[in-house]
């Protein structure tokens, strides 16, 4: 089998796979941030130099600020084709003061490489990328065709790769796409992912007074914006996480008992994961569901930041007459992002303070999307995750929306693998982001063994 | 008498005194951010200078960093001693992008001078020391014995006047003390203050997770530091401003009738207040009560500040796991800060989410006063400001405390005169503070008479 090949070039060439990781990852492309625009560029400039080296067809494409990679290689004749799906942006870092090593220094401990973006999803990305190689260095052949598409915007609402996809359907024709942007539920333990989440991003501006106001002379006749958006908040959930949005859970649709009753059967033990996962003292959540339908089945509302008034040392007394909020909701199958805000606009104006103005904003939307669980790429799949683990993979749900996976089924009809490296102790979005070396080597040999496997079954 | 020859000394240096200010003003000693410590010693030094020019003994004592600015003249015999009081420190500047002209580059526009100190209290203070050279340099001596206590802490705790009032009680002995860091209830109506709010001035400290989480793969089970603290929030006060902490207004008590009728014939035109002061929409407060009685006789609660989460530009979707609220109390007679932080504290940690950990600190308080309506120095000011204004001055209470107050009445026994030349729409601790010319010079010529009247009251 050629993949033999491609496992023993892979498993020579480990220190300059981690040296070039180490190099993509000393890049700051915080989409989110507009003054890492030229850093955008670089990464984008870096993984299409390291795709044209090896003999993949690549350029930047759809933007010239935050560019799509782009690369093929369709020399396999009539086998199928993937469409191989990454994103080199990161979240930004702060709190910086946390990072015990800087996040853009990557630095390996403990067989984990520290760094934003190791694991989201610089890292992950790489692992197609250095497959790709592993093959085309030993054999010169790749056993099925591959497009690549890696973005630069997947952590900041990823417009181009949506206008991208949509102008240019012919040429990201494939029959499959491989999606790296997940992981395995534990340690060992390989996971597909056949679900995933929607997102509906907000945020509430509520707006006082014409300034800021002293307390002590306006405190009782005042508006103060503050109190106001904490009253919304305050009335968005209860204190279990159930939202109290009147026919918020309408088109709620639960997954199949079968499936339920799969991951019933999973291991999940609290008192490990409060300790060691989140660090916290209890739970939040419907009690009628356990933790796995929470996060992976049921809607949810977080506050992710507010701002407004005086936050410096000290003490200053004033009536804030501004206030603002970023609030999102993760939403489930078959709840939409329309419908969704549009019950949670009204709700925020009703129950808003009649002293204050408050404007609601969409900032961005992802509807949910489900996979379906029979195919031959996930076949394929398991297959390769079983030979590469050496256990059979876990079909989960995953709590987090991942955009293109929507975008590829209803723009070009694509279903998608979504077969991904992370470990949830990884930080993502959080300071001392890492990845497991082990995965990122297992991650390499994997893909290696999927398209084989694919290749071979299709032309079969 | 001698104060015509002050007063003719005053009017033909009013440019002088301007641009005297204009030179205090510059320096920007925001007493709550430790970068500006140098500048509190500077604007000390300036004052400190600026009295034994004029034949003041001077000194700048009680502390290195935060230094008082200690003056005398005590060569008028048997008459009434006063002790002066003022502040040279302010409030810190944001939203710097919302100031017309720079908050430390002084501007004249429309008979009002622009800059953050002018009316709280840098332009304040200086009346009483122009008061004092008007004198000076015309007839070579004051009408009664002087004393300056001016204080570089007051927006931020004032540690410092208070060890000093404890520990040099003799030195700072008088008759009566002179606080000039109030206002007129509008421009031309003359107004004392006869009483001032407390304050508990407080932080709400949330823990949830051990640190921040992605809100896609932990949504629904991690507890959020921000919706914790947004339902504490939440409870504490309804929406009309009502506080919500049980027994919180047991102690409270009210004026006496004769005060509260008289408030009731003071002007106040609600659709004037709304659109020109504070630029609301619409009042909140207690129904039960007017304005000023909400104002100056009801206790309030406001939130100042939230800080946590990610409040910068964009979309990161982050499970919060610290929150922080500043919270400030403004109390009133027979309140206590011991008494109102214990209810507080206690309620706070009751209605706290049990998937967080809280912590409430009490930042700083100040009791409320109430100042004797009846004396031979509250006689002295209303002559000096019918005197100056053409009209009775008016007896009011003001909702913001002046720690000072209660610090003279407590530790030395001394009844303060509260005669002050700020305006409602100054902008108090906001952006754009002003001070209006005409104010600074009448509460200088208003001094002038109210030392006069009190030195002649009582040698007779």
């Amino acid at each position: 089998m050629s993949s033999d090949a491609a496992l023993h070039y892979a498993r020579d060439n480990r220190e300059r796979f981690l040296s070039e990781m180490e190099e993509l990852l000393s890049i700051p492309s915080i989409s989110t941030l507009p003054e890492h625009q030229p850093d955008m560029v670089r990464a984008a400039r870096w993984l299409c130099d390291r795709l044209q080296d090896m003999g993949v067809q690549a350029e930047t494409v759809g933007s010239e600020d935050y560019p799509l990679v782009y690369g093929q290689w369709l020399q396999a004749g009539n086998a199928p084709t993937v469409l191989a799906y990454g994103h080199y942006d990161v979240q930004p870092v702060d709190p910086l003061d946390l990072w015990t090593s800087p996040p853009f220094e990557p630095e390996v401990r403990d067989g984990n490489i520290f760094a934003r973006g190791a694991s989201d999803d610089k890292g992950q990305a790489l692992t197609m990328v250095f497959a790709a190689e592993s093959y085309l260095r030993s054999t010169g052949a790749l056993p099925l065709n591959l497009k690549f598409i890696i973005e630069g915007q997947e952590e900041s609402g990823g417009q181009v790769i949506k206008e991208y996809v949509r102008d240019h359907g012919d040429r990201l024709s494939a029959d499959v796409a491989e999606v790296a942007d997940s992981g395995l539920l534990a340690p060992g333990v390989p996971t597909l992912d056949t679900g995933l989440r929607g997102i509906v991003y907000t945020e509430i501006h509520v707006h006082g007074a014409a300034h800021d106001l002293h307390s002590g002379l306006y405190g009782g006749v005042a508006p103060n914006a503050l109190n106001a958006l904490a009253a919304i908040i305050a009335r968005l959930r209860d204190e279990r996480g159930r939202i109290l949005i009147p026919g918020f859970y309408d088109s709620v649709q639960m997954p199949s008992k079968e499936i339920l009753e799969s991951w019933r059967r999973l291991p999940f033990d609290e008192a490990a994961f409060l300790r060691d996962e989140i660090g916290a003292r209890s739970l939040i959540g419907e009690p009628a569901y356990t933790p796995y339908e929470r996060m992976w089945a049921r809607p949810t509302l977080d506050v992710h930041g507010i701002a407004g008034g005086f936050t410096g040392e000290g003490a200053k007394t004033v009536i804030p007459a501004e206030a603002i909020a970023k609030v999102s909701m993760r939403i489930v199958p078959n709840q939409t992002v329309d419908e969704v805000f549009d019950l949670y606009r009204h709700y925020v104006q009703e129950i808003a303070p009649s002293s204050v103005e408050v404007d609601v904003r969409l900032i961005h939307g992802d509807n949910p999307v489900v996979v379906p669980e029979d195919s031959p790429a996930i076949r394929a799949a398991r297959e390769a995750l079983q030979a590469t683990f050496g256990r059979p993979a876990v079909l989960a749900r995953s709590g987090g929306s991942i955009p293109i996976v929507g975008i590829f089924q209803g723009a070009l009809g694509l279903s998608s693998v979504l077969m991904g490296w992370g470990l949830p102790d990884d930080n993502l979005h959080a300071p001392n982001e890492k990845f497991s070396l082990e995965n990122f080597y297992n991650g390499i040999n994997a893909t290696i063994r999927f398209w084989e496997r694919l290749g071979s079954s299709a032309t079969a």
